[in-house]
Formats: structure tokens, C-alpha cells, sequence
């Protein structure tokens, strides 16, 4: 072809060959060929019920303090924040309470980097992380980044857990990291923590309890924090994401053994916080009894969800969580595009047959009612007990 | 001794075992035994010399933006940030001219986790990194968190590099991804744009040119950046840090190909560009004139205190950035003591018997030869070429 059009096509590739390389001419690590970025598409609509996100923002007063902290910070940003993020991880104890301290707690940019950086202290080459499925959909990200070794076990089929299902399969996988979601994501099952400490005292791995709703469930209190003076090998994961608003912020966090947090400190790269994020997130800890107000609203109109989906004849898994799993659907995507073309963006995710749909504000449960309520009739949804087909 | 003194010893344990297990009771990776967190001691003192910050802080113009735009993000932040980060991704393609636009530029919280994500996407167990010492003291702790290989070759012995050294190196080594900094931390060296452009056109692997302190060079403008539209493997790394005085704001980046940043978007957790930080680093990127009008304060700093020091007798490294390397003590720790007892924290880096210190504020610059004055008669250095005892 050359030959035919002498320059032709060769012209611009000679103008820019190097930014027109394409990835597969590049030695991207072998097993991330053909993956795609994780996440939700990113949609502007309406009524954005997809992402568990909570829909209020913080107050104008909030607001305002968050911008004299800014004020503050910028003041010397040209200097390197606090390594060790010390004010944030002591109030971060504080807001847990149990009589938790700043060396029992761990902070980083989301549970994201909370989880991956006990992944490349305690997984890694040559180990395992055990996860009962259907679970969050990120964990097998974090083994992947971190090149530990990825296996689930199936939970029970009401989506709970208890000790002896977790025993066993650490007895058969031998994990050095057994993660337990609790309410769990994206079926909103709670794991009591009786079952916790069970698997605890029968278990000599490390149990990560990941409570990021745990905010959510009826019982707050009753979290496995509790058993932290207990059991050295166990690790309580949570988000300010959720309860405290602040999924743009990015802060997750631990609560642990010091000597968890040390080996999380030796594996983090220095200066994980900015400045600005560790000065937002303690204004938003200082305001924690505004910014969890909502969260009781949020853990009603998640009741509410269940009970009119439950009435209107859809199969609804108990969540104690701030979002909803139901269905079954016969065609699960083409019911999630048509509430979507209707405004109303929810997820489509868990096992087959079901959608997730997030606790909004009235108005927006109210317009996903309305809007599910329309496509009702041309999307189906299965018998209870019968098979959703593949 | 239980038997002893019944209860005596084993009551604070059974009190709280859980916290007071210590990190030796657990399955630490065995390669991060013994291992301490990253980081230069961070000392309050009146004159901090030591980790090449700027000295100046945004003007009160830019830190009210900067507080406006807080104000603007926490109206949204219960919600999940711009995944992608397009916003600010266009704005440093913009700031860095030659011809980029968004889809070349990669950011993330600091450049430790743009190198962290090129790592996971190019490097990883089974691959190499290859780098050339003296130089910053963070490279192997990225290899390491990502399990890659690290193999280091000397620099000549006035710390240049040149093509057929570099490339005499890869020859040897074979590795996946060449890492070359320049102005070269902690020696302040150039490599000049001709010696990248030839390793581009002698190697096959990856050649990441670490540009952190470029802008203090002596023709900014002369940058690898130039570079991209021939070499598709050719990455350019820059930060926020230090010419834009956001050291507390955590924003690096990289240039490159279309492709290198697909890369490093599949192995990105996701949003982990904050909603503040893309706000922040915006606000600075607005300003880049005035932000940056304060590198040539400090290029003029770090200029005339290496003149200084070679009028006072010290063996200086030629620096063409904010810090300056100098020497030889023959007790380069007792120096460096000596100093920080007088209030100035420099860093004791680099090779045997060299001290690093940044550019900072004349007065800043004025409190060092002051002490440095000062500590001299008790803390000889040696003649040139003398080797110093280990």
C-alpha cells in the first residue's frame, strides 16, 4: 500500500509515531491485558441512586468551615502536610470511641488505599485473600494491584454467614487474609458479631471486617470495634464516604493493633494525605453529629424501599445498609436502561436477576418508585426460586 | 513467674492481648521486616532546609481562590469526584505546552503514585527496574511496594550520565523500565535532552525521565517533554510540589502517550484524585505565572550559595535546581547535628560525607551560612579527591 501511495499513509505516523503508540505495543503486565478501568459509568441525571453515595451534602455551615480550613492549609501548602496524619487519626479514634487511640487507627486516600496498603503489608506474591461472594466487586482489584492471590467462597444462599461457612473455608483455602463485608456489598446482609469473634478465636489469619455501612445498620454500636481489645489479627475498615458525605474527599480508615498501623506505615508512600484532605476531614469528624443526622433518614427510607418493593412483588434481600438489593429481573440490563432513560440511574450489579438501588432523598425515592413502577410492565421479574436464565 | 505472682503478669494482657500484640507476632511480608517508614525526620525548626520545599507560600489572592473552590466542592462532595480527573488533567497539559492535551497527562497523589502506577502497569514481580545512584532515595521503595526488581548503576563520578552509559547499562541489566532523573535528586545534575533522545533511539524498555525539579533548571523550556511526539515509550514525570509550592497538595503527573495513560488508568483505584485536590492544584494551575515567578528567586538562591560555599572551601556538586549538594565532612552526621542545634534542618543525603540543603528565602539562605559559619572549625571537610572513613 506504501507502494501504491508513496507518503500517504506513512505521514502520520512520521509526524507523531510516539504518541500514536497503541497499548498493545506497549509490555503492559500480562494478566491487565484487555482490562478496562474499574468503576460506574459516571452518568449526569436526575436521580443518581447507583453509587451508594449519600445525598446530603454538607451544610452551608459545614461548607464554610471547610473553606477557612482551606484558607488555613493553603497557607503553608508549599510545605509537606503531617506524614503521619496524627490530628485526622486521633479524631478519627475519637468519633469510633471503644477507647480506641490515634495509634489504633489507620487513614488514607479512600478504603481503597486503606485496603492495598494491608494487601502489601500482610497479602502480596505467594498469598491469599479469601472473600465470601456475591462482595464488593473492588476486592479482587485490590488482590490484583497487589498480586495477591484472589479466592471466594459462596455465601449461603439468603446472602448470610456464619462461623462454621468461614471456618471451613479457611480450613480448605488457608488464607493469610480472610475479608468479611458487613452490612455486606451489594446485598446489605449484616454478619453478627458474635459470628466475628467466633471466627476470631477458631481462625489464625487476619480478619478484616469491612463496615463501611456499618453507620447504616440498625444497631451501629454493635460493630466488631468491640472485639479489637480481643483479637490482634482483626482489622475494622471504614469509609467517611458514606455516613459522613465525603465520597468526594476520599478518606477511609482502619481501626486495628498499633502494630497494624506500623506495618501499614512502613508500606505507605510518604505524604498519602494531603493537607487539604486531612483538614476537611477534620472539620467534617468536628460536625459529626450534623453530618450522621441524615444518616438516620437514609436508614429509614432504605426500610421504606424494601417494603413497597417487597409489596409490589419484587424480591428484596434484607439490607441493613443504605442500599437495596431486588429483583429478579429476566433481563436485568434492559431494565436498568429503561429506568435509566427514564432519568433514574441505579446499579446493575450482584447476582443475576438483580439491580442495587441507593437510599436518596425522598424525592429521589419517589421518582425511582414512579419510574420503576412505569417500566414494571415490560420487564418481568422471576418466581421466587426460579431460575434467572443466563 | 505466673505461678509466682498469680495473675500478676498476665492480667494487663488479658485486659487488651488484642492491641498489644506486636508486629513481629504478625504475618508481616517477610522482605518488610525490620523495616521503618519512609520519610526525612519531620522537626519543627525555625529555618527547614531539607526536603527541597519552596519557602513561598501561595499569595492571600490565591489562597481565597483556593477557598472559594472549597467552598464550591463541598457542595458536592457526598458525591464520588470526576473519576478521570479531565479537568485538571487538561489544565497541567495546557501548563506544560508542546502540543499536549488531556489524554497525555496522567495525575495521582503525588508523583510516589504516578511512578507507584506505572509500576503496577510496566513493572511488577518478574520485572526490573533500573535506576542510577546517587539518586532519589523513594525508587527503591517503589519497587519494592510493587514487588518489581531494582538494580542500580553508578553515575560517573561527577554524577553525569551519558547515552552510552545508560545504554550500556539496559544492555547489561535488560531492564523493563530505565529511570532517569533529571536535575538528578540529590546531585542537582542534568541530563541533557540529546542523551535522552539517543537512549529513546538505542533501548526497547520503558525510559521514565523524572523532571521534579525541571522547572529550576537553567532553560526549563529544554525538557524531554520535547521528546514525546518520537518516542512512544518515553514517559515524562513532573510535579506540583516544588516549583508550584503544593507540597501539602499531593498532585504529580506524567506525560506521555495516549496509551502509557490508558495504562495507568487500569491499574488506578478508582477516584483517587480527591475532589479538593483537583479543585486545589486548578486554582494553582490558574496562577502558574505567579506561582512560578518564584523559581527564579530560588534558581538565583540556589546559584549563589553554591558560590558561597565553593568561596568557603567546600566541594559543591553543580545543581541546576533548588538544592545543592555539598561537602566533603569528614563527620557528615555530627555536621548536620551541629547545624540543626543552631535551628537549620538540612538532610543528610547523597553520598559519603555530603550534605544537601534546598533554596530557601534569603534569610533562610543567610540562617545557613550563619550556622554553617559557625559549625565549621569544629567539623573539617576533606581536600578534594581524599576519600572519607566510613
Amino acid at each position: 500500500m506504501t507502494g501504491d501511495r508513496p507518503g500517504a499513509d506513512t505521514r502520520p505516523a512520521a509526524v507523531d509515531p510516539g504518541r500514536r503508540i497503541t497499548l498493545a505495543q506497549l509490555p503492559l503486565r500480562p494478566e491487565l491485558v484487555g482490562e478496562e478501568p474499574y468503576g460506574a459509568p459516571q452518568l449526569q441525571v436526575p436521580v443518581a441512586l447507583n453509587v451508594n453515595e449519600n445525598p446530603y451534602p454538607p451544610s452551608t455551615r459545614i461548607r464554610l468551615q471547610m473553606a477557612e480550613a482551606m484558607l488555613e492549609v493553603a497557607r503553608t501548602v508549599n510545605r509537606y502536610p503531617d506524614r503521619e496524619a496524627l490530628g485526622l487519626r486521633g479524631d478519627l479514634a475519637s468519633y469510633l470511641g471503644f477507647g480506641l487511640s490515634a495509634d489504633n487507627v489507620w487513614a488514607a486516600n479512600g478504603s481503597n488505599e486503606v485496603m492495598t496498603h494491608l494487601l502489601q503489608a500482610f497479602g502480596g506474591p505467594g498469598r491469599l485473600l479469601l472473600a465470601f461472594t456475591p462482595t464488593y466487586s473492588m476486592y479482587p482489584e485490590y488482590a490484583r494491584n497487589t498480586h495477591t492471590g484472589y479466592v471466594t467462597v459462596p455465601r449461603r444462599d439468603d446472602f448470610t454467614l456464619d462461623a462454621d461457612l468461614i471456618v471451613g473455608a479457611v480450613a480448605e483455602h488457608r488464607p493469610d487474609i480472610v475479608l468479611i463485608c458487613t452490612p455486606n456489598n451489594p446485598t446489605g446482609t449484616r454478619t453478627p458479631v458474635s459470628v466475628i469473634a467466633e471466627v476470631c478465636e477458631r481462625v489464625d489469619c487476619l480478619v478484616v471486617v469491612d463496615e463501611a455501612y456499618q453507620e447504616f445498620a440498625e444497631v451501629p454500636e454493635d460493630s466488631a470495634l468491640a472485639l479489637l481489645p480481643r483479637f490482634g489479627k482483626l482489622v475494622v475498615s471504614r469509609t467517611m464516604s458514606k455516613a459522613f458525605a465525603l465520597a468526594g474527599g476520599r478518606v477511609g480508615y482502619l481501626a486495628a493493633a498499633p502494630a497494624i498501623v506500623d506495618a501499614c506505615r512502613i508500606v505507605r508512600l510518604p505524604y498519602h494525605l494531603s493537607a487539604q484532605t486531612q483538614a476537611m476531614a477534620r472539620v467534617a469528624l468536628a460536625h459529626s453529629r450534623e453530618m450522621l443526622a441524615q444518616v438516620d433518614k437514609l436508614r429509614d427510607q432504605c426500610q421504606q424501599v424494601q417494603v413497597w418493593l417487597k409489596a409490589h412483588g419484587f424480591e428484596v434481600v434484607p439490607s441493613q445498609s443504605n442500599f437495596c438489593l431486588f429483583g429478579r429481573f429476566l433481563d436485568r440490563h434492559a431494565a436498568w436502561q429503561a429506568l435509566l432513560d427514564r432519568g433514574v440511574l441505579i446499579r446493575e450489579v450482584g447476582p443475576a436477576g438483580f439491580l442495587r438501588v441507593s437510599a436518596g432523598t425522598p424525592a429521589e425515592m419517589a421518582a425511582f418508585r414512579d419510574a420503576l413502577t412505569a417500566i414494571r410492565p415490560d420487564h418481568p421479574v422471576a418466581a421466587f426460586g426460579e431460575p434467572i436464565p443466563a
